[in-house]
């Protein structure tokens, strides 16, 4: 039975527990790169990247090359996806020229779910169209433990285009399986309908633990209905807002980022802000999937 | 005298015989990466595609890594090439480099055989215009060699466009330099004129012991005469003729496919193909030739 | 204090020296890669290309490889730049995933100045628009230094478009610091008004010690006056002007050429001329920069 990571909705809270557990040991290894460089020796993944990236694609190649695995990268603008080859069949293709694992990035909602049971190698979500992106997920529940000791009982806002966010998506589900709350935010026709809490920004921000600020996805949508400017009145964390934050408030963002728009930079660059970190953890909460992955 | 891997017309049948041999052994070896992790350790090499390629590509850079080779990765697209550069003074750049080899795809039919004599190190073919694929070629007799142990003597049908097809253009010159039959079937027009034997499809295929089905070149000519469905009744590897072929028949194509056109999923996934296990070849036969053209 | 390498002119002559002693010690250790292939083990870095290389970017790979560290490619074209992400969020993205250092080459003049200050990792300057090109710089000393044994007080030519050449740029600096002669030449209209003597090409060619030709870099200004062969006339690298050569004096050029334009096919293979050397160079004088950036 080929094991897959698609989701964290397919994972039990004490196995996504053991992920970020474990990225949190990588973390503490950040100095002693000897003790890790050999842990994937002879394991060769392959970035199957069908949308941009720089984060998640680079976070993922550097946690294999740390962990002294390779990494094959695909790119469908110099492939046989060009002559028309399909997802499937390059998918096939990587499986069948014996890599230990496939990082599959791709608009689509739903196609990974459709492929991974098709498949003999392990299938990676490295963000699947607006479904869920739970390496992303992971490394937030990282950067939330690195801050706070305990996950369970937070409370977490997120701001934005949740609509559209596998990001929103994967934390949602976290919040769930692990018990802390997730309230939502932003403009009301960027909302999902569902279960999850929507409340006026500016009044629950002084409440939260943290707070995650999400970009337009301006790729995945038509229409925007407020200008710049309006949106980051109405849902920007301004240098303002920011000052409204409690002490222990964290502002988290995935990146990249709109600087002025979504977020200001005095936000970012606040000694609250915790974005950056995010950055760092998405290598060791990518480490521990590739672990996993390798059945090491 | 540097030794370049140009086409498999420019070696013996016992060289041959070799690589095919030295393939086999690598493909002995694929649970036991620590045999073979070193053998070509400080050895880089330049993947140098000017076509797509997805099989080739992964597959050259999978064998280098499993061999502990290193592969640079060379695109046109975000290369001098954009400013003017030819190919021969990027290949000359590479060399002087000092990169151990360079593998190159282009879709020149001749180029490859003006440039290597100016190279002072290793040109390898990984696909020129419609001329020879050579490392496809021993892939191929890497597949026959574990299906049939003998490759002497087999009679293998090649259907679809071999006018264009540099594949079919390897298997061709190892039919003669190893002693197997070669048949030719397809479309009239899309059949060189040579001394191989043209027979129909469907009167031949019951004969054979393997049969490899082509892809359109639709990059390679312009103007196709047969609509799809045409084309899939009249040469397509369908699921009705798979069920005329004799027992021991396998199926083979160089990928990428185009499903329902030369051949329906049932065939690909048939317990006679041997499709996913050519690719899986790929790499032992590359592995081949870079351990080769490493001269260690 | 993070070092960064951005341009000669930041460095001391004894430092450029440094630099050019330790390219020159790694061009002798070329047949002994066991003797190197460790010294930068653990370490990565990110090649940040945002205009077209083959030269820089494939040469600061390989050496980065030979000396054991990894390298991750990132391309604005398949990364969040499409998102809209700024070059300094790109940069900050790669530095808190942990690279030790990032090789940006960015057709922006002072873009490279203006970020290093913000980033707490080493940035390498491998080419700035019209700025400096100081990897170049240090490969070019470094073939003036096999050649002459001695840099000071050498006379060096450069000639064509020196007011769009970084190249060009990173060489008067360093004549400055290491007291040699560089005397420009070509289109009175590409030549910088500054304290380098300008003149004419025909009469200086035969008391130089090397000179090296320039590109026309087109993609870096528009409209051009000459024809190409009234260039190759009054500025190029004739087979005719090479004969009037001084039979010590050795004709370079970075890289890529116009053939029979600013240089001929017998000037680039002639004896005398040191172009292939300068590319093998650039990777010594890479491994230089990058075991500096080290810190090892």
């Amino acid at each position: 039975m080929i094991k897959h990571f698609l989701a964290l909705a397919n994972f039990s809270p004490s196995e996504i527990g053991a992920f970020v557990d474990r990225a949190y040991s990588f973390s503490l290894l950040k100095k002693s790169p000897d003790k890790i460089n050999h842990l994937l020796k002879n394991k060769i993944f392959s970035n199957a990247f069908f949308e941009a990236s720089t984060r998640t694609r680079s976070s993922f190649e550097i946690a294999a090359k740390r962990l002294g695995a390779e990494i094959v990268n695909f790119s469908p603008e110099n492939s046989s996806t060009k002559k028309g080859e399909t997802v499937f069949d390059t998918l096939r293709c990587l499986e069948n020229l014996g890599v230990d694992g496939i990082i599959l990035r791709h608009s689509d909602n739903t196609l990974i779910n459709e492929l991974a049971p098709k498949l003999s190698t392990t299938l990676i979500n490295a963000g699947a169209g607006k479904f869920e992106h739970p390496s992303q997920g992971l490394l937030d529940l990282l950067t939330l433990k690195k801050e706070f000791g305990e996950i369970k009982g937070l409370r977490v806002g997120i701001c934005g285009d949740i609509l559209h966010s596998r990001v929103a998506g994967s934390m949602m589900v976290a919040a769930k399986k692990l018990g802390f709350e997730v309230i939502l935010m932003g403009p009301e026709n960027l909302i999902p309908k569902n279960d999850f809490k929507y409340q006026d920004f500016d009044k629950t921000l002084p409440s939260l633990d943290a707070v995650m600020m999400l970009r337009i996805q301006h790729e995945r949508h038509e229409g925007i209905f407020l200008s710049q400017s309006d949106y980051r009145q109405a849902f920007g964390m301004t240098k303002e807002r920011v000052e409204k934050l409690a002490d222990h408030t964290i502002i988290m963002h995935p990146g990249p980022f709109n600087r002025g728009v979504e977020i200001d930079d005095e936000a970012i660059e606040h000694k609250q802000s915790r974005i950056w970190q995010q950055m760092e953890n998405g290598v060791y909460a990518r480490m521990s999937i590739l672990e996993w992955a390798s059945g090491v």
